[in-house]
């Protein structure tokens, strides 16, 4: 799949030039210099060879139909290329000219017009406005970039081709990152990060995939996806333009709680995406992912010549839940034997500012082959004796050994400093492939970042029950709905859609008169709660359309005359039902579970505990629909107040399980109807383990159209 | 004060070596080699001459009395060098050797000699077990780093000679960063941060202080000191060592909530000092505040020729409280009608992939000049076209420009990349002091950290208020228990100390028997709450010691029974002395003032809401006693919960002017008696606005002896 974009036995560049400060020229120049082997064909109809290639007036006039075609001429003159190349034959197309939907409305109908041609022959591109394609093992390099980066085990998109010239020409300076393929995406007008996730997943070159991205243009497949590649390696992803979004405006609770950078942090978490939060992060853990095994425990040994960066060290490993690794007695029993007196045979090992190499490689040695040990940072500072050469060097000797006896713990390096440093820390990169971080704290991060992909490698398969609820109903209530032009889901509306997927709901009738809510409440049992019944009030005590603790007739008859009244008055050209009578529900521990629908990635689900935890701590947390029982599971103890679940101060534990089982209806009902996108249940009383819970008061509003 | 150190006329090397091995030579050689002016002896018994330098067989056979002394010889003879030293009247001596505290129980009264003889003869001393010292302008390195950093505005000390190395090493590869003087401060047994800072604060050559510290030997004058010298310049301090210490054994909940990192925390902010959290911070603030002007706002524009990276940068200033500035309209205006159409002519300016060094230079000035901004980053990705040498030129120009019209904004630099983007950044940093970060949110968090030191430094100087209060009679009652041997203050004792200090308690009175509990309770009226009177006994509801509700005569002659026989039966051998009958306080909202003296910086005083919002979410805040109004101001609003003070969900405001009164009578209280090791009141029950606080329970604990 995609693969004549990495491997083409033959390129077409159309809009080769002869002129070396056009992109047509660059583009052609990098793929020479890249050391293409295949065929290079550059269509210019105006030149009969450039750089010593016979030129072709166009993709049509070729001796054979290419494998690739590269589109670097102006825009007015992109449709008819394509048109060329897909009736050619060419399967695959990358367009590096701008002035497509990044350049307005007549740029926009540009690219879907091009898109429109791609689609009829069958061909598939990447671009427009892109900076191209490099695959360094090929080699091919069909980008306008300024030379081409060196090779390595790391794919790498870009939606910022800019990003990604920048990224390119650090790497061209450091011995230690290196690159299997590169694309720069662009407008993403038909391959998207989606496409590259499934072709790169069985990328044998690479170990690692890297992605900036601005935007994703189908939420729920990309979860998909990336869910399936990242349990084969590791996705690490920048995601910019975070901020409060939010265009539309929301009337829920959950909407104002739920902004896109929470639906974000969901998604990558369910997609089993790492996300870095800067781009210094993203190459740090790009690092040792590419260039180490995976970190299979939590247990860290440093081994260091300077005690302040080894507490540094051990600091900034604890803040981030890793820990130091207590050895075997026998391992600090041969470091007391070999180490001077003053050095620390004990986590993290000093072995002293006089340390010579030879110290170094005794210690990481015993301390690589302890059975306790599942991690190893090398700490070196270039002190008055220290042999900065020698250390590194058998410090690319220990990961060696630890790779040839299959021990599978990453060792990382942190020679501090660069004057003294530099060689010995190109050495380690490129001869032993230990990445090097400059300072110990990025180090101890990057270890962390491998925990997290482990634990998210290594989380089960997501298994979403089915419950069986009565689907049908829900759908005539919401035909109904629409067919009265409403958005708002009214009260006995939303009551039936409960217990439609089966939730609890306090007991409840709607009384369209005073004598009728009497007869129901001596039903129902006293006491009761009156709740104002109309399609166009949807905050009912606003207005006072709700009395609680009513004990007798008299007083259902006063509160169902003051209600109807009052929402007369406040609202005046509601349509009123009447009152809805409700069993008066015995308190409990007030939760919030609700979904407001991001606009890429769909349904998101809040869960929180109700009243000031919402209010003025906003302590919630959020997963996309559907999710599975650990989900749920996870959201219930990823909430600062957890604890209060679990009853402190003498409460008893609440009931979780009920909490669980509705997060999971939720899940599967706004993934039934897509066109509820927004919903409260607030809120929903949970009392003590065994007895459930029951949805005080639940609130739905429907898409404006289907 | 300390300039012999730093700018000494003549200086002696005792121990100088014709080995090069030997650190001896390697301090002679750098001393030569670093250009220092002064006159050089080297003291050695067995040599004639030292690399040019005529050498002296001890310093008593000088022929002037050098203003500094450099030891690096073994430890036994240090003591003697020391005594030759204060002899022949040598104002400051560094100790590089080793073999002193670090090394155990006998370097440690190694190390308490060596002090002994300094302080008896005036002499300061630098280290023991030290790298040395260095003053770029003097210049004078007499340490044994391997070479000599350039110069620049930035003072550094650091507990960790190695590190210290290692920075020095970077530097010495980096055209960016130059120190003015740089201090090993090893053992620390003489010489503190605290006398560098008084040092610093006005070194004419530095714009900011950096710190390494593992620890702080007197934090209370370490915050007054501090606090005074950050009004002058930045003090910036990474420091390690702050995981889970508490060697002691806490009993108070406000010690179970104090780790030496909250301490830290909080005497930082006391202090004025920005904390780095890692080392890489530390110099990427460094570079800001050494050689730009102070953020004097918050309003940030970006000047870039790419969209990710401005967006990125846009997400990092906006996460850190700084916001994208808003131009003048003049200014839009100015920069469409200059740039390109497909060019963002408002914040971020977006001057376009192809942009040559004009466009910079031009949306620059403009930006540079409109009142509405602070502060600039420009953002440069080598593309295709860009002339990246003259692109930095133009930003050196425009950073110039500022200087010179006085415009006082920073301007800051992310070149991103390095194969091409070296000699740029080399330039711009040497030829015109812009910092360059080679990511964008690096370049946005230093911005960042220019506008916390703003608010440091400009914060009211500290006024801390005296209340009237009755000072003796605490000392009596703290001296009475004492006398009796105990640590824990009993409950009639804590209640006569809260009413000392003017906080509002409970009526009460302690009850020796049965009947005399009735006739308290009538006289203070019911209901009454029962409490068990031992000084043994400091959880009192643990062993059933609480009784509330009492409404009648018999409920407290049954309740007083019932404690008194429980309490005897948990705790056989206490001492009872009956129950306390109290006044039933009406339920408000519970706080949390309470008080754990940390060992390095002493009272650290906690507040917080009480209850869950304590154990479940431990939702609190901290300062270090003494501190002023504005301090405890700051705490109501600092934790997480606050909106709960302000009154939400139908709940009247809470009298935030009683938890601060509270608060600053506690400061005064723990800081008059450094006896009371912890103190807890909890609840502190807070009424409604104008109605004040009512300490309910306190608790207190005095330390094991005077």
């Amino acid at each position: 799949m995609l693969e004549t974009f990495f491997s083409p036995k033959s390129v077409a560049i159309i809009g080769a030039s002869k002129d070396a400060s056009k992109l047509g020229n660059v583009v052609l120049r990098n793929a020479i210099e890249g050391g293409y082997k295949g065929r290079l064909y550059p269509i210019n109809p105006k030149a009969d060879e450039i750089l010593g290639y016979k030129a072709y007036p166009s993709v049509q006039a070729l001796p054979e139909v290419p494998d690739l075609a590269v589109i670097v001429i102006p825009y007015p003159h992109v449709p008819a290329a394509v048109e060329d190349c897909g009736k050619k034959g060419v399967p695959a197309v990358v367009i590096i000219s701008a002035g497509f939907r990044e350049a307005g409305y007549e740029g926009m109908n540009r690219e879907l017009e091009v898109l429109k041609i791609a689609k009829r022959y069958n061909v598939r591109i990447i671009g427009p406005n892109c900076l191209g394609v490099i695959d360094c093992f090929t080699p091919l390099n069909v980008t306008f970039a300024a030379g081409t980066p060196p090779s390595g085990p790391i794919d790498f998109m870009s939606q910022s081709g800019a990003l990604g010239v920048a990224i390119l020409d650090w790497a061209m300076a450091s011995a230690q990152i290196g690159f299997s393929k590169f694309v720069s995406l662009g407008n993403k007008a038909d391959v998207s990060e989606i496409d590259l996730l499934k072709a790169w997943a069985d990328d044998p070159k690479s170990r690692v995939i890297l992605a900036y991205s601005e935007g994703l243009p189908n939420g729920q497949e990309f979860i998909r996806v990336a869910r399936e590649v990242s349990r084969k390696k590791p996705i690490i992803m920048v995601k910019s333009g975070v901020t409060q979004a939010g265009s539309r405006a929301v009337s829920s609770h959950t909407g104002s709680l739920a902004g896109s950078e929470q639906a974000y942090r969901a998604a990558f978490r369910q997609a089993g995406v790492l996300r870095a939060e800067t781009l210094q992060e993203l190459f740090d853990y790009a690092l040792a992912f590419a260039y180490q095994p995976l970190l299979a425990g939590d247990r860290i040994a440093i081994v260091t010549n300077a005690g302040g960066p080894g507490i540094l060290c051990t600091d900034a490993l604890e803040r981030k839940g890793l820990q130091l690794a207590r050895f075997e007695p026998t391992t600090t029993k041969a470091l007391q034997d070999f180490l001077p007196d003053a050095a620390s045979a004990n986590n993290p090992v000093d072995v002293l500012g006089d340390a010579l190499s030879d110290r170094y490689a005794y210690a990481l040695e015993k301390v690589a082959l302890d059975p306790n040990v599942d991690g190893i940072i090398a700490i070196v500072t270039p002190q008055a004796m220290t042999d900065v050469h020698e250390t590194g060097r058998v410090i690319g000797h220990c990961s060696r050994m630890i790779q040839e006896r299959g021990l599978n713990k990453p060792l990382i390096a942190c020679l501090m400093g660069e004057f003294k440093m530099k060689p010995a820390i190109e050495m380690l990169a490129s001869e032993y492939g230990v990445p090097n971080y400059p300072f110990p704290e990025r180090a101890a991060h990057a270890l962390a970042a491998m925990r997290d992909y482990r634990a998210l490698r290594d989380a089960p398969e997501l298994r979403v029950e089915r419950f069986e609820v009565d689907n049908a109903r829900v759908r005539q209530i919401i035909q109904k709905v629409r067919a009265e032009g409403r958005v708002a889901i009214g009260d006995a509306e939303s009551r039936e859609i409960m217990t439609a997927y089966r939730l609890r709901i306090p007991q409840a009738k709607l009384a369209a008169n005073a004598d009728e809510a009497v007869a129901i409440a001596s039903e129902i049992g006293y006491p009761v709660v009156l709740k104002i019944a109309s399609p166009n009030i949807l905050h009912k005590t606003d207005v006072g359309g709700v009395k609680v603790g009513l004990n007798s007739a008299s007083d259902v008859r006063d509160a169902f005359e003051l209600i109807v009244y009052r929402a007369q008055r406040y609202v005046p050209n509601a349509t009123i039902w009447g009152c809805l009578v409700q069993e008066m529900i015995p308190k409990g521990t007030e939760i919030l579970v609700g979904m407001n629908r991001d606009p890429q990635f769909g349904p998101l689900v809040t869960f929180g505990l109700g009243g000031i935890y919402v209010e003025a701590l906003k302590d919630v947390t959020f997963r996309i629909a559907p999710f599975d029982r650990l989900a749920a599971q996870e959201m219930l103890s990823e909430i600062r107040a957890h604890a209060l679940l679990d009853g402190i101060r003498g409460q008893p534990p609440a009931d979780k399980e009920a909490i669980i089982e509705t997060l999971l209806r939720i899940s599967q009902l706004v993934t039934d109807f897509p066109e509820i996108v927004e919903m409260d249940i607030n809120p929903l009383m949970v009392y003590e383990q065994g007895r459930g819970a029951i949805a005080l008061d639940a609130r739905l509003v429907l898409s404006a159209k289907t």
